[in-house]
Formats: C-alpha cells, structure tokens, sequence
C-alpha cells in the first residue's frame, strides 16, 4: 500500500533511474519453420548492411566535400594546303581561303573555358561588310516578284539585316531567285559544306593531344590532389597517350582515342559538331596511402547522334577588319565538358555506429514479417497469441491481483 | 540441473539458434482513450511514410546521379539606324557609330559559353588610342588647379593611366574642368547613355529568340533524354515560341517572353543588365513510358532589382585596330545562366525495404509518447506499471524459482 | 471454447483494433553496473542526437535547394613602360611592344566568363604571318644536317607547320642550329620570359580590385540574397578591401591580399599562373533576421605549387591583322574559380520527428550491447535469460494451459 510502504526521497528515484537497465521481454517460439523464415530475413538484412551500407557505400568513413577545377591545353596543327577545287561543295566562294596551316589559336574557339574546350570540326567563313545584298533566300517569305512584295524597313529576325524594298536576284552558289534586298552584313552566309560529302574540313582534329590538368580539393581533410603524378617527367607528359588499359595514368588524351572511347568516329560528329562529356573520377579511401587515390576516365557522348533536326553543336563568332568589314566564322564542332565527381572518406566512429543502429531498427523488419505468418497463418496461432500478448483490462481492481502497487511488476 | 541434462553438444546449440524465433512479448491495454491516441500517432506516421516518404518521394525507386550539358542559340538582328540626334544623351561622340544593323555576332559575346549565354542590350563604344589625354573627370583625386596636384608616375587604379605629371582640361562631353593628364588609353570612356531617359540601346533584344538544346544522362540507367523530342520537325523548331501552357514542349524561347515570366520588362533590365536563371527541370519516372519524361523550364532574375549601387551586369572588352588603336566596348546586358536539375527513379526492391524498415522504426515514436502518458497521465498507471514491467532482483536465488535453468523460459 | 463463445461481428473487431494499445512487456534489470553502462550508452546516443544532429545539424529545419551566380569586375591599370632593356631576357624580340600601359581589356582575358574570371600575369607576344621559317628547335625530332633529314609534307603535331623538306638555320633569341623548315604561322614563339630571373612582367596585378557581384536563390523559401548589403553605398564600394576581421562585409577583394589569404605571393605564382579558388559559403539560420544571412569568403590554390612539370596555367590566344598576320599571345596568369556553397533552414516540424524518431531507434543500439553483456558476461545470467525469455513449445496442447483461446492473455 502506498501509505504503508516507507517513502522513498528525491534521490532515491533518481538513482534508481539512473541504475535501472530495462530491456525487452522476448517470447521465444520453438518452431523451425519460422525460425528459418526469421534467420533467412535477419540475413539478407544483416548481409544489406554489412556487405552494402558497412563495407560497399563505406559506410564506417565520413567524407569530404571536394571543390575541382580543370584546365586544359590543346596541341596540334592542321594542313588544309592539299584540298583541290574538287573537294568543295560546287561553286563554293573564296576557296582559297580554306587552303591553310590552322594551328590551336584557330581550331579552340574560344580559347580558354573552365571545365570545358570547344574544338573546330568544320568551319564556314564568309567575308562580309556593310551594304546592301540580297537576303539569304533560305530565310522564310523573302522570295518576291517585285518591289511590292518586299516591305522597306521590315526585319525578320530569321534573316540577316534590314529590307530595302527592293526585289534583286541572288548571285551564285545560291540557287538562282528573286528575293527582298536587305540592308545588313554582306553578302549572307552561305550555310553549306564547305567540303562535299559532308566531309568535315578539320577531320585530323582527331590527331589533336589534349592535356587535362585536373585539381580536386577535400576541403574537410585538407588535402589536394591533381592527376598527374608527381613522378611524370616532362618528356613522360609529351609522349604518354592515355589508354584505359595501358598507360590509365596519362592526362594525355588523343581527340581520336576519346571518339572511339564514346563508340564513335570522326565522320559521324565532324561535320555538324556534338558534345561530349568527360568524368573525371575519383574514389579515394583516404584510410590508404594517397599513392592509391587516382582518378579514372569516362567519355560519353550526350548529344543525340541519330536527332533529325537541330542536330550537333554550332556557333558563329566574327573577326573584325575596321569598323565595315568582318570575317564571319560558323563553327561546328566538338564541345567538351568535363566534370568532375570526387569522393574521399576516411574511418569515423560515428558514422559507423549510426549504421549499425539503423540496421538494427531495419530488423524490426524480419520479426514484423515473421509475427505477420505466425499470428495469422499457422495452425497453433492462439497459443502464440496466448503468450505474446498480455491483456490489461482498467477495469480490473488493481489490488485484487497484486498488493506490490509500489515495487510493480517485483518477483516475489 | 546442469549436471543431471544430458550434455548437448555444439551442433545442437547452432541449430536451436538458427530455427529460434524470438518476438517480443507485447502488453495490449485494454483502455480506448490511449488506444485511440496511439492509433492517431501511428496514422500520421504510417501516412507520412506511405503518403510522403514511400509515395510522393519515390522511396520504391533509386535515382541516378545525372550529368547534363546545354547549349544555346540566339536568333536576330537589330537595325538602330532610325536613331535620332535627340534620342542621345547630350553632346553624345561618334553618334553615328550606334546607327548601324547588329546581328548576333555583336550582340552575343562571348560567341559560345558553356551553360550560360550573355546577351547585350546596352553599349558604350569608345574609339581609343594609345595617347595623352585627360583622366576621367569621376577617378578620384584627378582634379587639379596645376601641375603641383599631379604626379608624374602616379598610378590610379580606378584611374585610365599614368599621370604625366600635367594638369589639363577636359573636352565635351564631359563636365568642363581640370584634371591630371594620364598617358593611356585616350580618350576616357564616357560612362553615360548612349540613349537619353535610360532607354537602352538594344531594347529591341526582346524579340530575339534563343533554342536552348539541353541533354541530361542517367549514368546509372545508361539513358541519355534530350529536351528536343524525336517527332519535332525542323519547321516546327524555326517557326515554335515556348509557351507555359499552350506549348510547352518548344526549346525556343522570345527574349521578351522569358522576361515576361520573370516579372519584369525590357524597361527594367536593359540599361543596366542582370542575371537570369534558367532552371531546366527533368523528373523522371523511368518505370513509365519515357514520353513522360519531358523537362519543364523555369525562369528567374537573381540579380537584385531594387539596388542602389552595383546594380547589372556589364563587362568591358576590346577589338584592337593594330597595336596602337582599339575600339573599347562597355556591354550592359542580360547574362543567362542555364542550370539542369534532373531526377529519374526505376523501381528498386532494396529501397523500397529500407524505406519501410526506417518506417517501422518511426513507429516506436507512437509508443514512446503512449507510454508517457499511459504510465504518468492515467489513474491506472500502476495497474499498467505493474504488468508493463517485470522487475528482476539479482540478489534471488536463480535455483530457488525455477529449476529449468536451462530450458529457461520453457513453459511446463 | 471456440463455438462456445458468442460470435463477434467485424465490425468489433475493427474496433478492437482501432482502441487497442499495444506496448511493449519490458524486464527491469535492477543491477547497478550494467544500468549505468546502459545509461551511458544511452547519454551518447542522445548527446549524439541532441547535440549533433538536432542542433549542430540544425535537424529542426527543413532546408531549401539553391541556384547562384557570380559575376565578377576587375579594376586596374598597370604601366611598363619603365621597363629597361636590362630587365629582359637576352636577345629578345620586340621588347617595345612590351613598354605599355595596359587596362583591364588586356588583362582579362576573356572578358566574361560565368563563375571565373583570369587574369594575365605574365605575357609572350609574337608578331607572326602566314610564312616559311625555321621550326621551333624545341620540338622533338627538327634537328637536321640537311634536306634528306627533313620530309616535305610532315606534320608534326607537337610543332608548328607542315614541314618543306628543306633544312635551315635557326636565328636569334634561338640557340643557333640546323632544324628543318615549316610552312606556317611564322616565326615560332620564342616561349622564354620575357623578363628575367621569371619575373612576372605584370607582377602589379596584385594591386588590381575584383567586385564579386554574387547572388543566392533559396527556391523553396522563394528568397533571393546577394553579397553586397542593401545598405553599402557607391563610395563605399569603391574605397573598402575585403579583410575577414576588418571588413568582412566588403566585396572588394585585392588580388594581393587573396593571395596571401592562400599563403602565397605573387613571385610564387605570377610567373607560370595558377588556379585559385573562391568559395562564397552561406551558412543562413532564416528562423532569425535575414541580416544575420550574410557570405563568408575562402580562398585556396587549388593548383601543385610544387609540381615540376605541367605547372601553372597558361594558354593562347591570337588577335587577328588582315588574314595574313597576327599577334600570337602565350598568356600565363591566374584563372580565379568561384563556387557558391548555401545553407538556407527554416523550422520543419516533419524533420524535427523524423530525427526525433530515427534517434528512439539508435537506443537500441544501447539494450543490443548491454544485452550481450547481460546474457553472456554476467554471473546471474541465467536468472536474466528466464525472466527475459518466454519459450512456447508448439507441441503442447494450447488448451490444456489456458481455456480462454478467443480473449488470449487477459488477465482474469
């Protein structure tokens, strides 16, 4: 009784409290079957954490968030000097203006990015001023029969300037028209080739080197890394090619060698251009020595090859020649983007304790499943019933069954 | 007793452990006001993890990391050549520079930028030369009443130059006054206009269009989407506007448009440029039909429209005419910056498991608060106290209460 | 018995089960050992979950995805025109050209980039036309002793034109000697200097400023912030320099000062260029004002400053004379990346239970260990193991222990 028993202090509950080590009533049930489904199910989840979360996602390290930076340097040169008339698209302007030593400050456009390069496959060059011309007769509703078909002052955005009003002729290698005279650059590009086939001017690009410079910082560990080796000699850095299974060290990437990485040649991207995407890979167990913390390589090309409209990868730039003349340039070719994924983790107490607490909440999950066949499916379910649960009624006199009301639940 | 069992040998233990079934004892209280409360908790959590976690977060599925790349095309041209004298700023130099056709070779600089395109709608052009001339009238300490106040040598680096050492006046447009005499580029940038009232110069910029081409690649599901679909047709592509709801699907974008959703005009952030961002959204649900994975397009301007100082984006950049003569652009204008979120899920087994296994777990959260006010709040506490716990005193005698101190537990 | 009872229907069933509350049966351990081992384990996980995960990782908020933006103005001049013929390498080409005052436009290069800026510190210029010469003598494989060492058409891919066949000697700053002609941009940089002892020709860069312009966008929270207060004016702009004790507010920074910032001058990196990172973090509580959510700033190289190959950071670009001639520039400098990293919560009831719940179940962590040590270490760990544990054999007769098989475990 309450009042009979001795009243216990402040203190005394506290320390009770403090030395009391409560832990769960296990009702054991002595039936293999469900025993093997039990053991089965811990399994798979005590195989998930230990041999996925624990050792494959490394999940006893932390790791560091990382910054990168890569630079990168192309080298090569390019001899257009040996093309014959023969080789261009019929009546091709300015031919001789293609026969050229291109060299990296013409093909890299522009000539410094960060994290990406942009290489020239194929070019169209038009010189071009200030005047008056023809509209490009490929441009939506400029074909006229006479001045009133062209209105003075009208600008369509798809075209290249300001109408006249006038109604001229297009000079070859367009196809011979009457279309609306513009005010703007001139003449208009002239948007083909400029080799026949579809040949792209620049297709020994693919002999071009690039040199990827790549910097990878884990910020919480304070450690920088880059890719090339501390043991690369300048002369390793102008000979070496990378090759995944030969030299999977070398920063040295032959243009060539990475179209054939992505599954793809010269032919099929040169002429209207694509993008490709390079990873640069790091997963580094900071627990080893630093000497394995290398990085890998990926290629993929993520345009859509086979896209029927608004295929590849072009843009046009222009080199002025004073204020009324320019040289306009249309680029296709191939742009690179290179990211860069890093993950560097090193052995933490708390992260390995916190996967293994949640594994152990994760099996709940076995005895869930399993208290699901034996309270519903098996033949002698009210007997487990009977045993694992303990009905407490309220309305049952609390005295009537036990007159321990302070020291509850004590075996006497 | 021990001695008095047969003793069981190693095999018998490991088998006894592996087809063991052990589940919790549970004590069902027959009371329906914590019933109810627990049931309401167990509801919340139970739809949290069903309606949030498991639903509408995709918990059955695995996403793929992503790696994407867009590139950009500006379409259009501008004719400012019906500018008159009084739509300049007053005593404005070289007006007729500004009368002229510009196309996106002028106006899209740099040509090509990975994720990002900067369009100009605002220019300063200032014909320079390699000279002496007076300092900016706005540098700092340049005023002078003689050549005392200057000092040959000094370098201002807000200044244009090197001071000469002589105290000279300044020309229109600029305020009438003396200042140094620098040795630099001549003359000073007028920092104003070009156009009176802040109109800005290429306002017209509005109807320009632009075809973002965006690819995104689910690295882990091999899959590479691009936002232009397979059926579009090249004329669709040149005559389509993006439009939220009416079409959707176009990659082309009116300038003005893209604004327009932004919540601001040309009025607003042509004279003095911003930044806008372009988010390009890709949620995937890879278990359906790939038709379904289509991006949606977000527009906001970041920059903060309301600041008093440092206001815009602009950027100076040069086109040298020889060694000793260049023209000298400020370009004010709107620099879009492209970003791609993109999340494609395929339904996952393992997932979907740890997702209700951690589900299971936040059920406990249920009992804890039940057990609360069951064991403190309710005037039956210790009737629920009594048959919650058992209290086990080390200080009995093991033997003295059951003499099964093997077949411990065993019911008899 | 079954048929004896009285049928229930469905419907009290469900609500027996919609009242029923179901809580665990627990055994209360009365040792004092492994109750404070207990409690210790326990005060970790909780110290664990209050302290790091609740409130060091804010696990109270709910925290938005981000965009940013940085846009970025350099400002300065540098003259060198007091540079004396001493100050240059021996022999060296043109050293008027490099007599100059020089302005931002020739500085950085490009003028824009999204996220980076670069700017030059040190400069090789090379007046070059479209010609025969000599091959540079550094390419491997050009020295000759006459024309049948050199093949006409070769392409050296490393070098710098199409070989002519003939052999022709080198002229000065070169090291005299026999190499084979190219036919190409002519003639080949001499890459040396131009200053000597590798003095950067503009060292003075690190008196330049840099305006970082960056913007953060918390799009869950719909709030968009940038670097420069509201309250900052125009005057303050262009007189503060960042300082982290001083003036941390300001985004001025001077490229000295970020350089020391990374523990390093301008004769360490000025010569062969670098890469430098700038990292704007927020770290933004928005339960409080938002005058608390400002930037902090971090600097780091990022680049080897020990590399002895392929070190720095150098690349080149060309501006265009006629078709014919150029002006070749091998730029070396300082490429800044600046990444945005942002933190923005808000209180979120749902996450605040989550971690509430997910920390309830790491407390298993703590009955698991002192289970183990309860049941297999202790002296009385057979009387544990009884009270702990109920075993139901399956061959008894359920009938024979208890009759009441419907209402199974009620106390009666």
């Amino acid at each position: 009784m309450d009042d009979a028993a001795p009243p216990r202090s402040m203190t005394a509950h506290v320390l009770d409290f403090l030395f009391e080590y409560q832990t769960l009533k296990i009702v054991n049930i002595g039936n293999k079957k469900i025993g093997l489904l039990n053991r089965c199910i811990q399994g798979i989840i005590v195989a998930y954490i230990i041999g996925y979360v624990i050792v494959y996602s490394k999940g006893y390290q932390h790791f560091s968030p990382y910054n990168s930076a890569t630079t990168s340097k192309v080298k090569g040169v390019i001899s257009t000097k040996n093309l014959t008339d023969d080789d261009f698209v019929e009546n091709f302007r300015n031919k001789d203006d293609y026969r050229r030593i291109w060299d990296v400050s013409e093909i890299v456009i522009p000539p410094s990015e960060a994290d990406a390069f942009f290489l020239t496959t194929n070019l169209i060059m038009t010189r071009q001023g200030r005047d008056v011309c023809f509209e490009d007769p490929s441009t939506p509703n400029v074909q006229c029969r006479g001045p009133s078909d062209c209105q003075k002052g009208r600008v369509d955005l798809l075209g290249n300037g300001v109408q006249t009003g006038k109604c001229v002729n297009t000079t070859e290698p367009f196809k011979l028209e009457s279309v609306c005279e513009i005010d703007g650059w001139c003449p208009p590009e002239y948007d083909r080739g400029p080799l026949k086939d579809n040949k792209p001017l620049f297709a020994k690009v693919e002999d071009f080197t690039v040199l990827l410079k790549n910097y990878v910082e884990f910020s919480l560990f304070n450690l920088t890394r880059r890719n090339i080796r501390d043991s690369d000699t300048s002369k390793y850095l102008t000979s070496c090619n990378y090759d995944p299974v030969k030299d999977p060290a070398c920063p040295v990437f032959r243009i060539g060698d990475i179209l054939k990485f992505c599954g793809i040649d010269m032919s099929q991207i040169g002429s209207k251009g694509g993008v490709i995407r390079i990873t640069i890979n790091w997963d580094c167990n900071l627990d080893f020595s630093l000497d394995y913390c290398t990085p890998t390589y990926h290629f993929m090309r993520i345009d859509d090859p086979f896209a029927k409209v608004a295929k590849g990868w072009n843009f046009r730039y222009a080199t002025a020649q004073g204020d009324n003349n320019r040289t306009q340039f249309k680029a296709y070719g191939i742009t690179f983007r290179i990211s860069t994924l890093a993950r560097g983790g090193k052995f933490y107490m708390v992260n390995l304790a916190v996967n293994i607490g949640s594994g152990l909440g994760l099996l709940a999950l076995a005895t869930f499943v399993c208290d699901l066949v034996v309270l519903n499916c098996m033949k002698k379910k009210e007997l487990y019933k009977r045993n694992k649960f303990r009905f407490v009624d309220p309305l049952e006199d609390p005295e009537a069954l036990d007159d321990s009301s302070l020291d509850y639940g004590r075996i006497q």
